[in-house]
């Protein structure tokens, strides 16, 4: 029987945040460790495990933990590796489902941190109920999350559903941190954003309130504020941002026909800045027969809580928690 | 107990093939009908059960069929129904399991016709044993069967995998059958090819085999008899061809990351020809993590065969066949 708790683990490269959840979606506990203070990853482990004892203890769930799940960079579904994630101070691959495993007794489940958004808006947000559905994850970079059939997509290889990386720009696209050209995520993550900033200020020669800051420095922040504050470039920049983004969507549509694409991560605030050429460039780009179906909406998680609930929900899949 | 025969009718524009199969593939009775020969649907569904009942006889299969499957134009797997299909003489959406389901009292299931190959694959041909891999039919049009987690993904209305429609080219794209522009299938269909060389003929001026050929009437055949012939132009064309699948494929990769990708129809039959430019477009594009592990493979089915097994390995689905 599955016993009343999971612990979800968000591993970030500055931060691991972690809680204790209940089957509601209530984090009932939670803190933070520094990923990077520790060049040894067994270190991290012990330190880890002995913040994430103490918020047992303290909730008084000791021997009531049903599973572990961890969303990481590059975290393997099938493997329970960290497979070559760049922000991390420790040599890969890392064994960390079994690391963790062994260190808590307790079975741990691991993906990537966008497949656990994926999993916690099915179990806890905005995709309840929903079989098909893409999470895609707006923040440094751009992640998705793919549900087919009620089920994560993990490919074959455990590493499906890397939509930042399909190619929007065939032809003189931007450089992407993948070594590639053109990427999804070079237009429309926060740094994108902040990107087309720069260029719109440099190829341009209108007047912005951008134009006052520092322009190696700005940020996605940067031009949502100017944008609310009415600056007409700082809103040609998200519509620019959303169209790519709808179109991007229009041929994901073509793939897997999913009843939702649920937005999250910092950019997703930016509401109708982003939501609205998003939805008038799918409208305008999907296939005839798709038109008017797929619903595109924000996530419902509070961000604070997302990540950790996000992983926590694998931790209902451990069946084997004797 | 499933019964030992299934129907399979493989239903186009022009011919309904059909036959009868058993649990190891083998097509042991097979005929076919004219499609458009009647303007109302249900003398077709007449004539058909007719057809039918005759081989079904002459086979001594009366009383062992466990189920129908019918690969269709724009055939909805949910509904059953043929939805929006342009090259058919009846009016849309055509009740087409119900209908087949009544007549023959035996149950029907109704899917397109590239997802039935994809079936067919997993069921019969190269693809049998894996959990997830991308089929992609060229012919007058590009359709694809996606297949994760061993399940062929319907999207959440019945119309998912039409990877023929993603957009290729964003700027300046050739005009689709779809209405709108830039789709793969707009270049890498046979119909795609054959105006791949009357462009090239147009705006180049090196010699060609092709040259001697009323440009209007040019075939993908008769580019791959030029280019088996030697001619640069010809070859040319299938490079062109083959890149953009490639580069396709290289985006399909980042969604459910299969195991294979099966090429079927018409054009795969141009062996190297095709899939040498897409195997190495493909090795540039893809994302570093998926570099080396798809295979890019050619379908294992008979292709006067296929239609029909794909359509039939449906049949195996009914369960409620008494």
């Amino acid at each position: 029987m599955a016993k009343p708790y999971v612990i979800g683990i968000d591993m970030g490269g500055t931060n691991t945040a972690f809680g204790i959840v209940d089957a509601r979606g209530n984090v009932i506990a939670s803190d933070s460790i520094k990923t990077g203070k520790h060049n040894n990853f067994d270190n991290y482990v012990d330190e880890l495990h002995e913040a994430i004892m103490r918020i047992i203890e303290a909730a008084d769930a000791q021997g009531k933990i049903n599973g572990i799940g961890i969303g990481a960079p590059n975290g393997n579904y099938y493997t329970g590796m960290i497979e070559g994630a760049p922000n991390l101070p420790w040599p890969c691959p890392i064994p960390l489902a079994e690391k963790i495993t062994d260190k808590f007794g307790i079975h741990c489940i691991v993906t990537n941190d966008a497949n656990a958004a994926a999993i916690g808006e099915m179990t806890y947000g905005a995709a309840r109920g929903m079989k098909d559905f893409i999470m895609i994850t707006l923040g440094t970079g751009v992640g998705s999350g793919i549900v087919v059939n009620g089920q994560l997509v993990y490919g074959h290889d455990g590493f499906a559903g890397e939509l930042g990386h399909v190619i929007m720009k065939r032809n003189n696209g931007r450089q992407c941190g993948c070594g590639r050209t053109g990427c999804l995520e070079a237009y429309c993550s926060a740094t994108g954003v902040a990107r087309t900033a720069r260029e719109f200020l440099e190829i341009r020669s209108d007047e912005s309130k951008l134009r006052e800051l520092d322009a190696d420095a700005i940020t996605s922040k940067d031009v949502f504020d100017a944008a609310m504050a009415g600056d007409k470039m700082a809103k040609e920049i998200f519509d620019y941002t959303g169209t790519i983004l709808g179109e991007a969507l229009a041929d994901f549509a073509a793939f897997s026909s999913p009843e939702a694409f649920v937005i999250f991560g910092g950019l997703a605030k930016s509401g109708d800045l982003i939501m609205k050429p998003i939805r008038e460039a799918y409208d305008k780009s999907v296939l005839p027969i798709f038109k008017g179906k797929a619903k595109i909406i924000f996530s419902e998680m509070k961000e604070a809580d997302a990540a950790i609930l996000g992983a926590s929900a694998l931790g209902w899949e451990v069946k084997d928690n004797d």
